[in-house]
């Protein structure tokens, strides 16, 4: 990428009016798992990373001593307006919890009220040192708006669901997943992609489908949709069908390069080497997985076939936050659960989903701590208690590291959070319209 | 336990010469688990609750605005020293990672890196809002001192193993473990309890029981082992004496009421029915189980039967952490994995677990805030985004707070931590200690 990017500038900050960004004085997690001392400078007119190492002086300074910089993390799968409804209704399975709990709310939630249940994801995102996310929701200009405002980097699309609906209303929806997939791609200065979302394989029909795919395929923005979550989302394609879900994805025109799924808990073998095949990306979503009761996906067999997996917190109200400190645990612990071996996902290979792995799926060009690639880090405290002593960063990070431990965040250059200020939203009014909000929706629901 | 308890003084803080605690402005979480406006009084002479509720002024005072009072948590099961080997070695199964990298290691720790790591783990025991542990471990008097100066409450015991040692070797590490039992029983101030801790039922032999189980009943103090961790502990069990690990322990004297063990990973139906009708109890690690890939603990069917159960880190070598926010979730998560129902140890269970649950399995008086109990708390922030909206205080505990919510922590009516600054031992010096005398152990081990 270095090569072809017109914008590195690796001579110095020479060019007129640039601005620039330098983190200093702290240790640098480069792309092979290493640690070293470095500094990184980035440039904030192109967003992206211009130099680590040895560096000029940047205009603007972020303080990394005892610190560690880190790729930003990736949140490949979420609903981020679902953090108004956290701790909603837990502890029940996928299909009640849905039809009892959230449907029925989401039924009576307002623009407003999407807007600020994302913003106050955004602001949790941004905390936890996640600096961009794959978001499937509805009312998805509000997204954008608290995307654009947060500063963060994010593949949205709205999640078209047709079943239950009559023709109309099921073409109203598909027609508005093209809408947001067209409207809303390279918005807030590119940082805003997007993708088309039937919301699943069980909730959208295959002929429609077979109408709409080629048209998202013509607007040129990948497919996203949720595939083969829960046993019992499987059992209905395999009865009705005849054949596996991903089997009947490929025959829909899904699964093409580019193209990913949410969560993939219950693919087989032959499912597996389509994906890899195919080259379509799997977004692993250990602690939603678990706490839905749904399975454990076979991460690392898919990751031995060559599957791009990324990480996802699923929504907050399946989770119960949007921490990809917490998810990376989940899924070196759960990873070695299902592959009965303590050596299966390990750190290195949590800490790879969650950052390229995730990245990859997402189609940023971030990820990595590199020249050419996009300036979206954070940088980690390590002179903590729980990260002491430094024999391995990378298993800290992993294991033991939390999103308080996140000092400061970075996206596309710009700073988002410094020393856990957050500088881009009002954090406190943010907290107090989200919960507000909250209760009103839940009000109207139960009323 | 009010009404036998003389030191209580419910008529207001009058006793000549009492100095009390005040945690007011917050909210309490009940026994019964509702939360409520209520501010908390401590006798910080006793160590105990006076009063919930409306209480008369305290001596000292501790903020809880925006607040919520909850039990100190109980980490029922760990190594405290061992955060020393934090990160050390990863990602192996236990026997390979005992053998390979941490018995060599262990091998060569001098007392004074013992307390290094023990001063580590205690520091982050209270940032954590851990207020009372059972620890196993080698050097005990390093790790009573570490607690006495912490201020937290702790069972103490030293882990004896005897296989592969001769006979006088054997005999001595058995007599250390009547020593210690004997020795630190009511130390610092009665915070200090002990128990005998053959290490597990597969390197302690039956015949060394058979004599020792006896002595330990005369000290008067509970026993403690490790069992049914992972399958490999328990088919030599089965395969040798044919019958279950936990069927052979009771046969040497062990599982009485009181006693109780570690892990319980592999226990079934026949082992379960046993400990609910010996009043053994169990220490949940559901951490350190998926990271070795030990298993998943057949939790809900013993809390079912009616087993005491509470909830333990294991050493920080395998976990990476001992921050019971972490176990919380870890064991309410896997816990619906293994049932394979998304109801199954509901939030309330777990949080009951690592408190009540913890606090019984330990013989601690704590785990309630209520009165007579010990004053062993937590004040957890809540104006947290990852805390918004608060439709459910007990959901957040488990599935979205971190150690770092935590804002105050409270012993036996003494502020261990305030605002986040640990009052008992120089945090920063502990760091430093631990970090210097962790990588002097290390190059010893390995030259």
């Amino acid at each position: 990428m270095p090569a072809t990017n017109p914008h590195i500038d690796t001579t110095g900050t020479e060019t007129a009016g640039m601005t620039t960004l330098e983190i200093v004085g702290g240790r640098v997690l480069r792309p092979d798992m290493t640690v070293e001392r470095a500094d990184v400078l980035a440039d904030q007119e192109t967003g992206e990373i211009l130099a680590v190492g040895d560096i000029p002086a940047g205009d603007e300074s972020l303080d990394a001593t005892d610190g560690l910089v880190i790729p930003g993390l990736v949140n490949a799968h979420t609903h981020v307006a679902m953090a108004l409804l956290r701790g909603y209704a837990d502890d029940k399975p996928l299909g009640d919890w849905l039809r009892e709990d959230i449907w029925p709310v989401e039924g009576v939630l307002e623009p407003e009220d999407v807007r600020a249940g994302a913003e106050l994801g955004v602001v949790e995102m941004i905390r936890s040192g996640t600096t961009g996310f794959c978001d499937m929701y509805f009312d998805v200009g509000e997204i954008v708006a608290a995307v654009d405002r947060a500063g963060l980097r994010a593949r949205v699309g709205h999640g078209t669901v047709t079943v239950g609906k009559d023709e109309a209303a099921a073409r109203k929806d598909l027609e508005e997943g093209l809408r947001v997939a067209q409207e809303y791609d390279g918005a807030a200065d590119g940082r805003i992609s997007t993708a088309f979302m039937p919301h699943s394989l069980t909730t959208v029909d295959g002929e429609e489908l077979d109408e709409f795919v080629p048209r998202a395929r013509e607007v040129g923005v990948p497919i996203h949709v949720h595939a083969n979550e829960t046993k019992e989302e499987v059992e209905p394609i395999v009865d009705e069908h005849d054949e596996r879900p991903l089997e009947y994805a490929t025959e829909h025109g899904l699964l093409e390069d580019r193209d990913f799924i949410a969560h993939g808990t219950h693919c087989d073998e032959s499912e597996i080497a389509l994906l890899a095949e195919r080259g379509a990306g799997v977004v692993h979503c250990p602690a939603s997985n678990m706490k839905l009761a749904s399975g454990i996906a076979p991460v690392q067999t898919m990751l031995d076939a060559g599957v791009a997996v990324g990480i996802g917190t699923d929504g907050a109200a399946s989770n119960n936050d949007l921490s990809m400190f917490d998810e990376l645990r989940d899924a070196a612990m759960v990873g070695k659960l299902a592959a009965g071996d303590a050596s299966a996902v390990d750190a290195p290979t949590a800490f790879g989903m969650a950052t390229v792995g995730s990245a990859a799926v997402a189609g940023f060009d971030s990820g990595r701590i590199a020249e050419g690639m996009n300036a979206d880090l954070a940088v980690v405290d390590l002179d903590r208690a729980h990260l002491t002593p430094h024999h391995d960063l990378v298993s800290h990070l992993v294991y033991a590291a939390n999103a308080a431990d996140v000092r400061h965040t970075v996206c596309d250059g710009e700073v988002l959070m410094r020393d856990r200020e957050v500088l881009t939203l009002d954090a406190d009014t943010v907290r107090e319209t989200a919960e507000q909000r909250a209760r009103a929706a839940v009000e109207r629901a139960e009323s």
